[in-house]
């Protein structure tokens, strides 16, 4: 669940006026490489053929694709030389801005929810018409962190894992330190903590030891767009494909890692070209590979 | 070899006005935990017995210290609230200005040499005094890079290794992307690479592939102050340890990416405490353990 978008996008290797994005829509792509998958978002009356079709094309289900007069989501940002910061240029939410997410009967017994950056009340209300969740996690950002600090906690309260940057950690948390920060943010409900931290990987907080996951080294970053939310679809798909549950017992801790390895392969693979264009061609096979590139090039 | 100093400086927990440091020192006593180590720098009439005592008791050779009337070089500098930046205060060379490295007769047929920070130039004298090498190493700053390319290109033709920052692979390449800039600098002559990213660990690159290796998560970092250093330290002084020998063919692939393990922990235990304090209590065994930590959170 979460936004789908157009996107106007500029980083130093080009610009594209209009082009398929949103949280929700990088999610699915990357988590349809392990598992059914179904989407729960909205988008307007001109949202075009050729994206459905190509979220088709993934096997995504689309029951929970809401259809509203307007226009979808729109956002446009400029990425700086290095890549390392964006800036927002436009916003319209347009029909996202009623977005009232509400399930087709068929999802409420769905066992694995990843809840992408949204309002927090909405990821409750999602999570809430759900039952016999095995997983819930979801992710967040400044915004909500910072204006609707209540909400939000009372929201990641109940969920399985918390998946956000490390600048959002470091401002959740009011700790510096990832380590402390990790500590006080497992103190608020989540019983695993994943933080992003770009080009660098990712650190996992599980079941009381951590995992640190580097980045994997991209000879071209074409279009950093959807990285972090690729990372979330492969980290859930993962973790779906094996039928983790952590209501029976402790998760094995290396489903928990391999998972950060899955999701990281996949962040990777979404910045090789733009926006979701890599995932015209990506095969399950390439996964494998990079997987197993992730392992050659870490190894000690 | 390198500058042996007293620093003054100042990071969130605290300030120091004088201590121990300089590239020397650092090297020297992180590689001591691996190897019989010794030292060529020079230090003003000002340099306390104490600091003496303490290279003393990592049983470093002090053969190659050289003392001259005037005052130790002397640098002071200041880190920003989240220790990813600090500003030098103040540089006086002091009695640094007119080091002209001279080798004792023991130490020219010494198999390992590390060249910290220092004139290219310098450097290439020093290794031109030895006989019977097996590994040449050095690091470099942003200065030389830019204002005396020739002189560095020239110096490290001849090297095994060069071991720098992020930012300096960067500038001395031309290349932001860290794939191409390993590329481009290994052209120059080095058969080995180690890209140093601070907290976020190293990559080596080497016999035509790379290894990612990520930062140690510490709870505290107090000064960060000869972190690079440690980890040059640590990794030649493990690769010295065990007995390395490129001219007898490839290196072992395990043994370089041990060696970046290994001078990650020395890094680690460096901004535990302010300047060189860690190391009067750091026992092998810590050593061990750390390294057996990091094993066992970068595993999957």
């Amino acid at each position: 669940m979460g936004s789908i978008a157009y996107d106007a996008v500029e980083t130093p290797h080009g610009r594209v006026d209009r082009m398929l994005g949103g949280a929700c829509t990088y999610i699915a792509l990357a988590a349809s490489y392990f598992t059914k998958t179904g989407v729960v978002a909205v988008v307007g009356d001109d949202f075009a053929q050729e994206d459905i079709n190509l979220l088709s094309s993934r096997e995504i289900d689309l029951q929970g694709l809401e259809r509203t007069p307007g226009k979808t989501f729109f956002w446009s940002g400029v990425y700086s030389h290095d890549m390392n910061d964006r800036m927002t240029l436009r916003t319209d939410l347009n029909v996202f801005a009623d977005f009232q997410p509400k399930l087709p009967e068929a999802y409420k017994t769905q066992p694995y929810l990843m809840l992408g950056n949204i309002q927090p009340a909405l990821q409750r209300g999602v999570r809430e018409q759900m039952n016999g969740l095995r997983l819930t996690g979801g992710d967040t950002m400044n915004y909500w962190i910072q204006d609707y600090r209540e909400e939000l906690l009372e929201t990641i309260r109940d969920w399985d894992f918390l998946l956000i940057n490390d600048s959002e950690a470091r401002m959740l948390s009011g700790e510096h330190n990832l380590r402390r920060a990790a500590a006080t943010i497992l103190e608020m409900g989540p019983r695993t903590l994943v933080v992003k931290r770009g080009e660098y990987g990712a650190i996992l907080f599980a079941q009381g030891s951590h995992f640190i996951a580097p980045g994997y080294l991209l000879e071209d970053v074409f279009d950093p767009t959807g990285a972090g939310d690729c990372f979330a679809g492969g980290f859930i798909g993962y973790l779906a494909e094996r039928g983790v549950d952590p209501r029976g017992g402790a998760v094995d801790l290396q489903d928990w890692r391999r998972a950060v390895i899955y999701g990281s392969v996949m962040g990777s693979f979404c910045c090789e070209q733009f926006g979701v264009d890599r995932f015209r061609t990506l095969t399950r096979e390439e996964v494998e590979d990079r997987y197993r590139e992730f392992k050659a090039c870490t190894d000690f």
